[in-house]
């Protein structure tokens, strides 16, 4: 039996284990006249995370045709796929079945332009992430600690927060990978212990090291920052997005994001 | 527009935060002749987890008759309470409206009658829970890591897991909490930095006190285990087995575990 805000549901199968448990993935995807963008890449991680948690993925092929089809009922906007182990399998324990997958068409996030035209102030998260090297890199359904760090501030003029690990560490923004370029090179926290590793991010390290540009993938210290001639961050909706402020620091909205912009623009 | 397993499904709203984020709580609540277990600790411990996360709870008042009521209509089982955000807000920012919540009625969870009468053997996980304070102590719907640790085994001849953090502190098993016997008192790990500070724990802690042996709350090793006379574990729905075995320790179905069962047996 189940009830929903005290109301009888009739017909109520167990409880989803994605919502019992953040036992899952996802992706989120941007439509771009009509076309999901990036869904390669993005079906890549989501095969690579359904491995690492033992989720019965459905044929590749099969995902892929999904996407194709709510992206063209879309136009424009994005697609959330949220990838279960279904229900059942008693507690912890996890069922043998296949995933259950939910897929979500929407419009465009509302986002101003001023963001990638001119850049972002960024703050830095009091909430650290926790390391746990089993889960780092997934894109998992766990994300308590991005909320809490996205409910630290209510100012719509800062438009990120940059998050550390519970050493110290620069991993990524709330909702966003980070690069910073140091003495002419691009740099990218390693994200071994704790963050998600986005596919925007996997694409523009691709799209530089194809153009002659490696990144490199480090531990990265936020005390770096006030050496960066550069800094911005990226994710599968915004593209990439100049960092212009954080507190005291500030840079400028250089080239190096705007060849990233490039990049995203002919994806 | 939303697709689940690639049926289109009508008139689905945003999806909700606690299949999203696992932005929400959980009390799984024993039911023993119609009645809900422990209640007023289970509506305790929510409404603390909500102040930690910021979550708008429905008055207590409304709860505690809602699962008076799902519990006589299940006269024996559990109820499993999920408080979520509910849905909004946009990505991770949370939206400012009322907590949602769903309540489960389930048949009670088939356990062998020996688990609790002769005890059980344990195994040690290798995933370890990270450490976030933020999170510590909650019984929040992030639990990937419990999912994983309880994928580690399927010998039905093994109870349950116990798990360390990442510094290799003995923390609780995937669904109980754990209780030791050391030099005639009995230790229960700190839960500072990881794991769930559970209902039935808190009720043994607090029962034991006022019978005059307090319960020691501090950090202990896995190295200790092998110096103790009697372990135990606790959870809500199971009250207290003995831990018989760990690999090659034994220990005995002792006089504090049978003192808690009895405790547990007056609830």
């Amino acid at each position: 039996m189940l009830w929903v805000d005290g109301a009888r549901v009739a017909d109520a199968g167990a409880p989803d284990r994605g919502l019992e448990f953040g036992d899952g993935l996802f992706e989120t995807i941007a439509v771009v006249a009509g076309r999901a963008r990036l869904v390669e890449r993005h079906l890549g991680r989501l095969a690579s995370g359904a491995a690492r948690l033992a989720l019965g993925l459905p044929e590749r092929g099969l995902l892929r045709a999904e996407l194709a089809a709510a992206a063209e009922c879309q136009a424009s906007g994005l697609l959330k796929l949220i990838v279960t182990r279904g229900s059942g399998g008693g507690g912890y324990a996890s069922p043998a079945g296949p995933a259950r997958r939910l897929l979500y068409a929407a419009p465009p996030r509302e986002r101003p332009a001023s963001h990638a035209a001119e850049g972002i102030t960024v703050r830095l998260c009091e909430t650290r992430l926790a390391e746990q090297p089993l889960l780092a890199g997934l894109k998992h359904l766990n994300r308590l600690e991005q909320v809490l760090a996205r409910a630290e501030w209510q100012d719509p003029a800062i438009a990120e927060g940059l998050m550390l690990d519970m050493h110290g560490r620069l991993v990524c923004g709330t909702m966003s990978n980070l690069f910073v370029v140091l003495k002419g090179e691009l740099v990218t926290p390693s994200l071994s212990r704790a963050g998600v590793a986005g596919v925007m991010r996997a694409a523009l390290m691709d799209a530089f090291a194809a153009a002659g540009t490696g990144v490199i993938e480090r531990d990265l210290g936020p005390d770096e920052l006030a050496a960066a001639s550069e800094v911005f961050v990226s994710n599968a909706l915004i593209g990439a997005w100049p960092v212009r402020r954080l507190a005291e620091l500030t840079w400028p909205a250089g080239p190096w994001a705007r060849r990233a912009q490039a990049f995203v623009a002919e994806w």
